[in-house]
């Protein structure tokens, strides 16, 4: 048996940096088993407790958390802050023996990184809510050493909640679906043409009646500002920054059916016989909505936005879209993004702005997302970094192949050897590694209406981005992918997500 | 072609009980199809609003929705109540031509019904949000006649959100799901041991403490009296009644730990490492809890939450449990029984039971819902009537193999073809169709965090209990239900319900 099977390996995803087996005997979790967090407690005590929390409920075991520095009795899983200089913030080094299991990291995410490749490490049935699940061979994980950390630093999922709104308890499931697969940014789409989705004290129609509904006619949804509040600490005690996007000065026709003087547009191009109100739209056309660029009013309206939006985001980034503008001329566009720019810039944020924002006046600070072409040189010119959503291989709402029912295919068919097999450095010419700030894998909301759709369309895409972002090009195989991600499928049954059983796989 | 098939019966769930086809042309949707409903409107009209608002989506046409009692033009889909005696408060029409499609029905329930089964007929793809998966042989339904009304009169499933809570946003998922099969009832499992979900004013720490964890440990939840009406309006919206039900004397630790006086039980037979709080409890053992039978205080809390139930209840039932008590004798039991049989009575509803009120005395009004064993005799000669779960059968929380990781297994491994051969007056021996109300499909919820857990146990075995409850003995055979319920996998993924693909199906 090869060492990284011997360790486990075959089922870990994203695949490790480094995995050395031991030779000693396996680590197994028993009902004195320990959990050893820093004396000092914080974040790392959090973690542990966290930690506990996972374990308990499919082992019936207690998993008493325990804050000391002073070394540590056999049989206890220790976390520790510190180790190795070159582990970056995300890193972590996991060292499993049969007496104990350590994961030692620079800071609190990559000792949360850390945990997800001991739990992944553990039989499926560790994510079972009740301990009738007994695994005859126990709750034990081969000895070996595991040193680990991110080859990006921006690894998401967008999630479109504006074709079709989805509850805080909906968001946080794909929540912990990152979680899993250690992506760290979950941008939100909450605004578009069918709907508007977060509130707005200063504009309250936006959400009150931009809100009201959604693709097909269905009663959208908007979230408060306590529901985006509870979605931000959700997210951030798994290591994980929500990046809200409004998108501006095309797919905007909720805010225009909200506030009419906001809207310099075409009308809609087909009908929507569903649509419960004055200038709502549940179709899913593109590209004809348009805030004037020329009208004081649009630049008020854009900075009492980014600033009630800024101050509920603790991360650094604001998206404001940009993309598939018809209306205006690249001029129009132009001064409209640099404004946006500006205005961003006074709310102390960073602006993303999908590919096209290139045409614009980027500062150095500014993101593109590139999506569909190879005008990534127009953004790396003026110093911006880039995301890479290629809509080819990252777009997880396509359909899989001609015959899955969900997702559209303007782009492409994706199965999952597409979304795994491309590198963020080389997809689009004239890019350097320095470029490239990361990848994300956005979730288009025009077919499905809940979680499970959705989740039938991101797993088992999202974990091939997920390694796609995090693993070493030296480290990553297709064909090591499609035999460590069949071992997750009883994982996604217990836990309730929904998956396509892609014949790539041998599930 | 067999007739059955040339009316595309051949994906119908569950089975119409007469079916002729016709030999002329289909008829086909189109962007001039009206629907017509009665001049009166009334819930005749909101059905055929419905029905629009079902049908838009996926074709793009407008349906327009005229009210008019005169003969009505060519293309049209008329609904209309009055028919032949002959159709039950359930029972409808449905004629297919290629000018028109007739649905008569003697109750609105009945044209909801007939809705359903037009719905079936159609391409899957009607269940799509938009319109580019437009189906090459266009929307067409091959010309005929369906006469059809139920077998029982409760046809219902169970949901326990109190092992695991269930937002409303996912009741209304499987409010969706009872829909489409014609199942008429759901009952709620509101309270047990790990968590109590109902919001009672006068008893408040039952939702606020008793509602704060559910099995596992995590942070549980409960619904406000407004949730609790958003989904009774919900419900009745689709002709299904909703059954609340508080189980006691026994599965009261919540209530308990809520409200100690209440009081009389053993102690937990398992810690709960991950309980938030004094007394709550999250694992999975039962019958070990149980109100004090011999205090006035328990019947006065009784009264109160059965009174506060009752008020919001517009259906005829309140359910009281009563299964699984290990800590009182027969004879503490049967007074306890008593005294709550006529607490529910005075608040204007009937008591249903778990088959252990057999051993009270029962009115003949009261319902006792068989699960385990052939004791339905004590319940019949006292005049009650039965709704048939028979663990064996019926409990889809039941693993459906070996090797399917969600669920239980303590009753039986329940395959498709086990929850659908069977039959509901002949299941427990001394039993007459006179006494049988009906079936229920039964989920507890200890294995299962979500609705999409949840789906991957109700279906397809939900839809198979349906046709148990629904169709005539003479039209019910396995391999015709195999046949027609691999057509709905196409529309569950469409729609955004998970299921499990049993290998007794050729999907």
């Amino acid at each position: 048996m090869p060492p990284l099977a011997a360790l486990g390996v075959h089922r870990v995803v994203p695949m490790p940096a480094s995995v050395v087996a031991a030779s000693g005997a396996p680590f197994a979790l028993s009902a004195t088993t320990t959990i050893v967090v820093p004396a000092a407690g914080g974040e790392a005590g959090r973690i542990g407790e966290a930690l506990a929390v996972l374990l308990r409920p499919a082992t019936g075991f207690p998993f008493a958390v325990t804050s000391t520095d002073a070394a540590v009795p056999n049989g206890s899983i220790v976390l520790r802050l510190g180790g190795a200089a070159t582990l970056s913030s995300e890193g972590y080094e996991l060292t499993i023996s049969a007496d104990s299991v350590r994961i030692v990291a620079a800071a609190p995410a990559g000792l949360f990184h850390g945990i997800q490749t001991f739990r992944q490490l553990l039989p499926a049935a560790i994510e079972a809510e009740q301990s009738t699940h007994r695994e005859a061979s126990g709750w034990s994980v081969p000895a070996g050493q595991i040193t680990d950390y991110p080859r990006f630093a921006w690894r998401g999922a967008m999630l479109d909640v504006a074709r079709h709104f989805f509850t805080v308890d909906e968001v946080k499931q794909l929540i912990d679906i990152l979680a899993l697969y250690k992506l760290n940014t979950l941008h939100l789409h909450l605004a578009d043409d069918q709907g508007w989705r977060i509130q707005i004290d200063s504009w309250p129609r936006l959400a009150q009646y931009g809100g009201s509904t959604e693709v097909g006619g269905g009663p959208g949804g908007y979230f408060t500002k306590a529901d985006y509040g509870d979605i931000v600490r959700y997210a951030q005690d798994r290591y994980i920054t929500i990046v809200p996007e409004i998108d501006m000065p095309a797919h905007t026709n909720a805010a225009i059916a909200s506030y009419p003087e906001l809207g310099c547009s075409r009308t809609a191009p087909d009908v929507s016989p569903n649509a419960p109100g004055a200038g709502l739209y549940t179709g899913i056309h593109v590209g004809w909505s348009a805030l004037c660029y020329d009208k004081e009013t649009t630049y008020k309206f854009v900075n009492d936005v980014v600033g009630e939006l800024a101050a509920m985001t603790p991360g650094p980034f604001i998206h404001i879209g940009g993309d598939e503008v018809q209306v205006l001329t690249i001029e129009q566009y132009a001064t409209f993004i640099d404004r946006v720019q500006d205005i961003v810039a006074q709310h102390q944020k960073r602006m993303v702005g999908w590919d096209e924002i290139g045409r614009a006046h980027l500062k150095p600070t500014s993101v593109a997302q590139m999506w569909r072409s190879d005008t990534s040189m127009a953004a790396v010119r003026q110093g911006a970094k880039l995301v890479m959503s290629p809509a080819t291989q990252a777009y997880i709402d396509m359909k899989y192949t001609p015959a899955t029912e969900l997702g559209l295919d303007w782009a492409a068919y994706v199965e999952l050897r597409n979304a795994y097999d491309w590198d963020p450095v080389t997809q689009y010419k004239g890019v350097t590694a320095n470029d490239v700030l990361g990848v994300e894998a956005p979730l288009w909301s025009e077919t499905v209406q809940n979680i499970t759709a959705a989740e039938y369309l991101i797993l088992p895409r999202l974990p091939a981005i997920a390694e796609v972002g995090w693993s070493a090009t030296q480290t990553r195989d297709w064909e090591s992918f499609r035999a460590r991600i069949a071992a997750h499928a009883p994982r996604w049954r217990l836990l309730g997500m929904n998956y396509y059983p892609s014949p790539q796989v041998n599930w």
